[in-house]
């Protein structure tokens, strides 16, 4: 390590330590931080990211980076994190004081704007703070640059190095197969009259299994821990602090459970990252879409399986004595059910991309000025019902249904049908391995997470997602896979 | 206010900011930071306090302080701020990096063999450190100067303003009074043979009934909250966020309930000084002294008098049952027993002074150098045999039983009795006046928490201990009047 990368380092590791507070302090203001004090805590959170915006924009960070730059990188993983530090500065300076600024002020008032529209069923309330948002993204584009059309610029923000058109190819060659899958799955579930879920789950008791289940995943708890809020989520520390949430509902256990091994899913490939190089590239996850595809293996491809069950339902069955007169196959059937639903987050496995590639589409044609913001509603609406075979119920339950818009979130959501396709493709990656299939199929994941943790987990943000597609699996990201998994799931 | 005020206000302001994230930090690794980030966590904050440590005392900060101090002052309060500012900047200041550094490693090693030497009961162990400690005290005494004895620098540096010989003639006073007392006390207590609380509390139980008095004697649950650590304690993190820890065992509801109403006793005090000005010495507490006058108000004051339970008991023999066969009189009679301990952390209200006067007058003498280390075994016996009429059953429990020396701590445990005798004096005052006396008599504390309000918490550290004492009570501090309430509590 020459010294110029050295002090590349150290300058890193200081952000990265004021970046694991400011972390501490979003995680306790989600779980523990008295209601009178969010305001200060606003205070404290806006002077770390300005400390931490300065350092990683100023001239010392361009200097330090250009003579890393310039001495050259003693191997691969130096060259990845130089790479990728000027990457994000670059993209960070690029970018006025006053557009940032404005950003904020903008996104502050469509929030607020979008929950009023929401709750009132009036898009016309949020249309015109969409339209600011819309031409921010456009100025952010600009500004940015890309390669053949703005959305790749916003798309990039969340999928370090996605080209729209790459993933439109995909999402086009998926999209009919998984709308008539879906359809059929639909079908057969309703067909099926699954049993449903009765009487109370005590919390504690949830919390009991939730533990269990995380802990004999492989979630470290030396090394994380579970607590409450409204909003799930998994959110990072330090090299050994990784924080998983849920909620608890008294009528459904599972809700619960798979949350948790949603996020113990992210918690894993966080718990993977090379400790040594936390808050640097190499040791940080490198897209949304890898980071999804590991949650939802662990929620989908683990937790709703018969051979997890197999070994899983008794103890539930012990911890909550009316589900004593189920069967394994009766609780699969009931939580492996199809039902075409108005609202993304009520979505199964089955049904939930089409809710994604109906955003992206839309998204695409806002972007590139194809559609105007008024219109919005009606294609919605349209799309819907070729897609479900339904209306939308209203706006709220249409195309205001998401924060992500009024969050400048624009490019975001095709990150989660990436994660679902890249979770398959990785699981049948996995259980090429014999090892790994037959210990799959006897309900013991050390395997499995041997396999992430090599493949994936490992190699932080050292190759570009589809690289790390590649190197894992073979080939970059392919539909294929998905649909076989909920053929096999939904269909078979 | 001026601009050079202002200035040294705003610079101020970010170390307050930075502080209070460390705080948090510190907080979370205390409630619920995972075993394995523990290392993580310390470079954290020793990043945070180098940063604070910059701020505060570099030539920038005197660079400003000097033009504040040069511009005046507008008002008293900007005056007191500008007057602590200054002695904090001198203090901090003074002490070169090397002994900072030597003074970090000296007690690092300190605690670990006082560690072992107290597991091992052998003071040889500890004895070359604790002379290394009282070296380091020396020497920072000089560097910060003191007017008769170097026992003053120390002291003076957990209570603001205080000096040795005033405190000695006070304790000189009251050693007497309170050895006789604590004696007729114990021989009272044993005589009146308590009955024994017994069978279990569970800890849900004590936690509904904590959290019924804290609220109930005005702790604010939107500006802070009570968690479960294995040592109690007290921390604020902003304006409106003060966190108090408590623990539980399952034999004795009353340890956490005391032990709330003594954190619930700091965190009013913090909870009332003025927002505004948080991170400001007219926003922050004045002194230990009058930190744990308010603790112990209302732990002892309030926690342990007649009118309290009249109105609690009945609460307590719900949530408890096997208490329903309990008078009030006879609960009274159990938590209010005098009995000689060996342990200071185990005393009771009658003899607890015993042993902070006991550590005072060897700690000056020690730092005066008219006893050597190794006879502090037997200067320890010896006072403690006169004291409490027995030996110590072994240097473990005897001078090995406290962390405080351990960590340099020289000078703090006269704070305690001073806190005892504020508290005392703070509540006698407050019950001059009528109202507050008959409010409390029916178990409302409203007016004696606006009493302590008005009098204590709103003057922040404007006011010196002792002319904070004497603007609120009209006298400093006095011995009298905690003889007085001790002997009401033990004797009449």
């Amino acid at each position: 390590m020459n010294k110029a990368y050295q002090e590349l380092c150290e300058l890193n590791k200081e952000i990265a330590l004021l970046g694991s507070a400011a972390a501490t302090l979003g995680w306790d203001q989600e779980t523990y931080l008295p209601a009178k004090s969010l305001k200060f805590r606003a205070e404290q959170l806006s002077y770390l990211s300005g400390k931490i915006h300065g350092l990683s924009t100023d001239d010392n960070f361009e200097a330090k980076l250009r003579a890393a730059e310039e001495s050259g990188a003693a191997n691969s993983t130096e060259a990845a994190n130089i790479r990728e530090w000027r990457h994000h500065f670059n993209k960070s300076t690029k970018l006025p004081q006053e557009l940032v600024e404005r950003n904020s002020k903008t996104t502050s008032h469509a929030k607020a704007a979008w929950a009023e529209a929401r709750e009132k069923n009036e898009f016309s309330i949020f249309a015109p703070h969409l339209q600011d948002l819309i031409n921010l993204a456009n100025e952010k584009a600009e500004l940015w640059g890309y390669d053949d059309e703005p959305y790749d610029a916003l798309l990039g923000s969340y999928e370090r190095g996605a080209k729209t058109a790459d993933v439109a190819k995909i999402f086009n060659e998926f999209e009919p197969k998984v709308t008539e899958l879906a359809k059929q799955a639909v079908a057969k579930s309703a067909s099926g009259k699954p049993r449903k879920l009765e009487g109370d789950f005590p919390i504690e008791k949830q919390q009991i299994l939730n533990q269990e289940v995380a802990a004999s995943i492989g979630f470290n708890f030396d090394a994380g821990r579970i607590d409450t809020t409204t909003h799930p989520f998994c959110t990072t520390l330090g090299p050994q602090d990784v924080r998983l949430t849920t909620r608890y509902y008294a009528h459904d256990f599972t809700a619960s459970l798979f949350g948790v091994m949603h996020e113990t899913g992210h918690g894993l490939y966080e718990q993977g990252l090379p400790d040594d190089d936390y808050g640097f590239p190499s040791g940080s996850a490198v897209s949304l879409g890898i980071h999804e595809s590991q949650s939802l293996l662990w929620e989908a491809h683990v937790g709703r399986s018969r051979g997890f069950w197999n070994k899983w339902f008794p103890r539930a069955q012990e911890l909550f004595p009316q589900m004593q007169d189920w069967s394994v196959e009766e609780f699969l059937q009931t939580i492996n059910q199809a039902k075409y639903s108005q609202i993304r987050v009520d979505a199964d496995e089955a049904t939930y991309d089409l809710h994604i590639l109906l955003r992206f589409g839309l998204e695409r044609k806002i972007l590139n000025g194809d559609i105007d913001v008024a219109d919005i509603p009606a294609a919605w609406s349209e799309k819907f019902q070729s897609m479900f075979g339904m209306k939308p119920k209203s706006n709220t339950k249409g195309c205001l249904q998401d924060i992500h818009w009024s969050m400048g979130g624009l490019g975001y959501f095709p990150t989660y049908t990436l994660g679902n396709l890249n979770a398959s493709q990785l699981f049948n990656a996995a259980t090429q391995d014999a090892a790994v299939k037959t210990s799959f199929d006897n309900a013991d994941y050390a395997p499995l997470l041997d396999w992430m943790r090599t493949n994936i987990h490992a190699h932080g943000s050292t190759y570009l997602p589809q690289d790390l597609m590649m190197k894992a699996s073979g080939e970059n990201t392919n539909p294929e896979y998905h649909l076989a998994h909920l053929k096999r799931r939904f269909i078979d």
